[in-house]
């Protein structure tokens, strides 16, 4: 089966990141992604001493190495100022590539 | 630590596709997987000019190479016809693999 | 866009192995996770002569590789014995590297 190499960015938010965030998705040309709920403890909480429990969103968004470029990037430059968060990237190969 | 190369297949879709999908989880020999309900955006959604949003299901099966194989094939092959749905392949490495 | 070799280590366990793994974490040196329920079917199952569906969590944790090699050796000696459970590790790249 032949599958495609592209990268799949994961990202790790507080829930009032999400608009912002899809807007930068559009913007870079992602074709779709998904996002789920999760609770985080991370090291935002340690500054309180502590390791808090909080609600995040995880988005998962499937992109050309171009793009997945593009989309880091601009988050480092734009979102991680300002947000808690955390993204990284995995190598993958996809079915349906055209949908990308 | 040792772990065991392995092969984790991502599958994002329609919640109807749900029971066709685990029939065929069973048929390929794949012994395990989880699901949980995402929110998507895709492609799909740009057919009616807009990117809706709509109830979708993550699928993650752990399979060996061989199973992979057989998997993708028979998801390209009966399946993505049908259904809106993406699928994607990851290298992993496995504790435990006598479970797969 | 410069990002840090890491590992994510997924776990997929009972919902009552919440607490020893969240202190196995700690342990470690792990600085945050992300957990999220999803539905599970697996080997386990099987040695009722089924495949029952039953709550699991999901648990992701970025970590450097010798941290991995640790989590990963203890989750083997103090958990797998006494837990249903599997753990797996993937290649990432990550930012931010200096969370974790």
């Amino acid at each position: 089966m032949k599958t495609y190499p592209m990268k799949l960015i994961t990202i790790i938010g507080e829930t009032h990141a999400r608009t912002p965030l899809c807007r930068l998705f559009e913007e870079v040309g992602a074709h779709g992604f998904t996002v789920f709920p999760v609770e985080g403890k991370g090291s935002q909480g340690l500054r309180d001493g502590g390791m808090p429990e909080y609600a995040n969103l995880q988005f998962e968004v499937i992109v050309q190495a171009a793009t997945a470029e593009l989309l880091l990037d601009r988050l480092q430059e734009a979102f991680f100022p300002s947000y808690a968060m955390v993204a990284h990237v995995t190598d993958i190969g996809v079915l349906r590539a055209d949908k990308f």
